[in-house]
């Protein structure tokens, strides 16, 4: 089979690779039909995530049809639509247990990263019974793409985290992918003002048609004052921070009100600056969290109610054998207009 | 009447003042029986609490007997045996209907920073009927100065921001009056661990006494990595900072669990280092908190009835006309083995 | 002042009585402006709440401007334009301190009650305070009185007792004023399917209008029955009751899935069967509710921002002193297709 | 191998069976070592629960060492010692991933109910990873057996879904078993107040002795009234109904307070009269369960940090080829003061 391989920061191929196969009772290979490219991919191919071995298949978002299934596995069969989770849980372990997959003991984030990923023609899908998701009938295929990681990860780590409440306001930092999707998903909840704060026009103007009451270009004015300025010097109840360095955390600190909440979504290459001296008396919760895709049986039930519309951020499609030319046009996102890509295989 | 009163970094006097009075129909003016001195007072005898200007009284804990009362007061009279919470309430603003008198817009933290506080033969207390608490028959003085403030936060900014749950493992990080009320607080939850951590033998000491598993000096050995060896690696579900510097901070961000929480108590004076490059994905909640006192009216009923002992944190008494020989012991806390001090003036 | 007057079951005027006056420091009299009529007032003229005496001044829902206010009173000045809220909190007792108003020790639901209410050209609200909310720029007065019960009503007591989650399925059982309050702030949480009951074509009209995603005429087919078929037997996840009657409470238990939430909003006059035979196993939460009008600032806020739409339940409107005329309309509801009627006096 | 086995209404016998074996890739053969008699096991020998067929095998309860394992079993190994829990749980359904295993798709109550039980010398498990515990070196096995199902049952249905905070009143309405069970692991969450009501002496004794503060002869007094009285008219934040008959649900009703819980814990198998006439304003939250053993693991934690004494309940002990005359023991509780009784099998 075809497979995009890394070899090492700054290297990547697509190139042939012998076909995915069963290794334990609990697996499943997937036939790949939609994959994409996450802004993790991009930090792996920088050599920032060290846990990624030089010859390992990118990926951990996909959906597919099922080739085949390990002895062990009882809710899927050959021929099965399913839907990949970013996350591999056992479904055992006490984190599993706890509803913590993320940290799942066998498990957790393995695809694309300690075990071969989904920017392949197959699979192998370790726990398939606890990590796929069988595929409600119409409903769209590349919107499901982005239930895998995207809008879970959004849902979860920035909307639930910071406890968005009806009536609220709330700060995005950040109108990537992930920002957006914490926008849509925010919205389950209809909070009262959703102020998006980036640095692209292109961006904010996007995040302003998916519901943003406010936007901030925060390379134009200071993000944080204007934040200020906007709830009568009283900041917001939530502030969600989705790009991961010290300077868009700072304006979480910033804007947050008493009482208020900070859902980091942002993956962290550095420490913070925690102004202690100031927050100790401020009664703010802060929150940390990889996605443990919890939710993905309910955003699936939303999006299959059509009550959500993740394929709104999907601006590019490719043929999964021309990866490479996704990989530039989601590696140069601003100049490309570029939010999610999608990748056929079928 | 007599009091302590505050004459700038480093000055304070037991002086002859006018004798408190009421100035809003809300107000009453309490008789004082007994009072304390908190850490905070040492921290504003530093200089390093702006708000806190020259000529005023210190103290923000006591219990007394109501002098007489303004028109508006109508829950208390004239004769009235109350216990004094270091927050005062309005009651009425968008913070007090949340219960987070901390940040009530006509009130919070006032007493002994921003109007003349207890630390004096009379006070004058605002908004009474909501900052007053009747006291329950057969209960001790002493004890119930210990619920002016170091319970309530305590328990509230330590165990109920920390979430401690019946069998989990909990590290507290110092063993001075507050984390001591962590410590006996943190029981009504029933803990299966609670690990001490201290630089002071005694209060490691005492802390076996009140309960604490385990104790660590961390002076003499590496904190978190003896954290981390007593659960196995696995680290705590509830780290609950109870000092206020960067050091004691870090301890709690190095034996956390996944998913387990931060709680802090401390008042900083400084930011501190936030190592979300190892966080991000690590599922953490942390808090910070003024103490609201609102579970003031709990730790009343469970004192009544016998269930919780705050009097063990007291270890020196003094007659109020003797405050400032209190200041020298309790400022020479260590040496003098000095956890709270009573002041009496009945 | 003119006033609508109960004088035992069945007899009610709109006569001449004194104009409403100061009796406490924390009062305020405000001129009425917009108020309506409850289906517990056509409770009371049936003689079915008994703490109602005869000479009684019916009402508790309204806006209007404050002509005085008592010495104690400080949030509010003459002439500030206010929404009324059904429910009267001195701000002060352990209830109060909980946020459950509802059973404040000095007040609680008195208006039209206990006290000479709002459908009168004057009022007098106790604990103006905590009692009254100011009203923000540019919101519609008739929306407003909206909030004075029915909306708090039917979200508190339905939608949050609930505990409405996004995706969820949600039936509500009667589509009169509450229950399509009900609805509407059900939305708030983005439930995937919302069933509204009932057996008035024309209400179930409306519902759809408003956002039901399915209508169950249940005097033409077994509610229950459809409903399980409609959850491909699994039942809803929230089931909300917004009659009173036993049968009504007969279709929540009948529906309800296991683990799911069964919220009581309507006024009963009798017990109902309870079927722990067969509901001991499943998992229910069942809860029971006066409005706590805790809620009512942020319906406020999302009113102001546009959010929600209130108004679209009043269907008839009335000058003031032709109230007993609008009594005719409500209490002929179904042929009437009344919802809310709004009487206006200015 | 020898068993207790069910013939129908009123009979049963202690007789050959062939030995349990494996039927699924996931099940494990456990050699009973000590098990124990439930309530539940009286009602199905009255022929009160038909989903038990004759010729089943009775028992849900016990500790015993693995036997042999499924080629799908990971997490277990034969020579393992381990605690069987009541609830038998696949893991993967949507209930399962709810922490509702109590609905588990595929298990749920199945031991000693439609498959064969604990009261013998063998039993097959189903789902033997997620439905097995692991037990703590050094804890006691009779100890152990109460974690099958009394204590999660007693700490779950009650204490939980009643939601016991410190320094509330509970009231415990049966002193049985599971009533013990509730009043024990309450005693977690340091209530104030725990009151126990019962119909016999020796119980109230033992209740005492455990811990209850207030105990009441419900055949020698009105309970409810004594319970008001006892609490000064308010009634009580929890009360926990601990018996399945509509007498002691009607104290539960009578006796709880406004804002209060009312958690069942007992098997009912009549309809009850719910009091909405008057509890529909009350903001009462009512709870059912059955039992999901989601707490077992903290559960053995406490037991292993010598916090939790389950053993106390324990009143008789037989081998398990005497069972018929434990059933008879525990058949006539009242006479023979019998709590729970341990058979075993090693």
């Amino acid at each position: 089979m075809k497979a995009l391989v890394y070899h090492g920061p700054g290297k990547k191929a697509w190139e042939e690779r012998p076909r995915s196969t069963l290794r334990a009772a609990t697996d499943a290979v997937v036939r790949t039909a939609k994959t994409t490219i996450c802004g993790t991919d991009l930090h792996i191919l920088k050599g920032d995530v060290p846990t990624v071995a030089e010859g390992r298949i990118l990926g951990h978002e996909g959906v597919g049809v099922i080739e085949e299934i390990g002895a062990g596995v009882t809710d899927f069969r050959a021929g099965d639509r399913v839907l990949i989770s970013c996350i591999s849980a056992d479904g055992k372990c006490d984190y599993c247990k706890r509803g913590m997959y993320s940290h799942c003991r066998g498990g957790g984030w393995v695809l694309g990263n300690t075990i071969d990923g989904t920017q392949a023609e197959y699979v192998r899908i370790p726990f398939a019974d606890t990590s796929l998701h069988r595929v409600p009938a119409g409903v769209d295929d590349e919107a499901l793409v982005m239930l895998s990681d995207v809008f879970p990860t959004g849902f979860e780590c920035g909307v639930l985290d910071g406890q968005v409440q009806p009536g609220e306001t709330v700060a995005i930092v950040g109108a990537g992918p992930i920002g957006l999707a914490v926008l849509l998903t925010a919205r389950l909840y209809s909070p009262a003002e959703l102020i998006v704060i980036d640095m692209d026009d292109n961006r904010l103007g996007v995040a302003r048609t998916l519901g943003a009451t406010r936007s901030i270009h925060s390379g134009r004015e200071d993000a944080a004052t204007r934040v200020l300025e906007l709830t009568g010097g009283q900041g917001v109840d939530v502030a969600i921070e989705a790009v991961g360095i010290p300077g868009t955390f700072d304006i979480c600190q910033a804007v947050v009100a008493p009482g208020g909440h900070i859902a980091n979504v942002g993956v962290h290459g550095k420490s913070v600056e925690l102004h202690l001296e100031r927050l100790w008396s401020q009664n703010i919760t802060l929150t940390t969290r990889l996605v443990d895709t919890t939710t993905t049986p309910m955003l699936l039930k939303m999006l299959a109610a059509g009550k959500l519309d993740p394929g709104r951020l999907i601006t590019h499609r490719f043929r999964l054998d021309d990866i490479l030319h996704a990989y530039d046009t989601f590696g140069n996102a601003a100049s490309q207009k570029a939010l999610k890509v999608i990748l056929k295989n079928d």
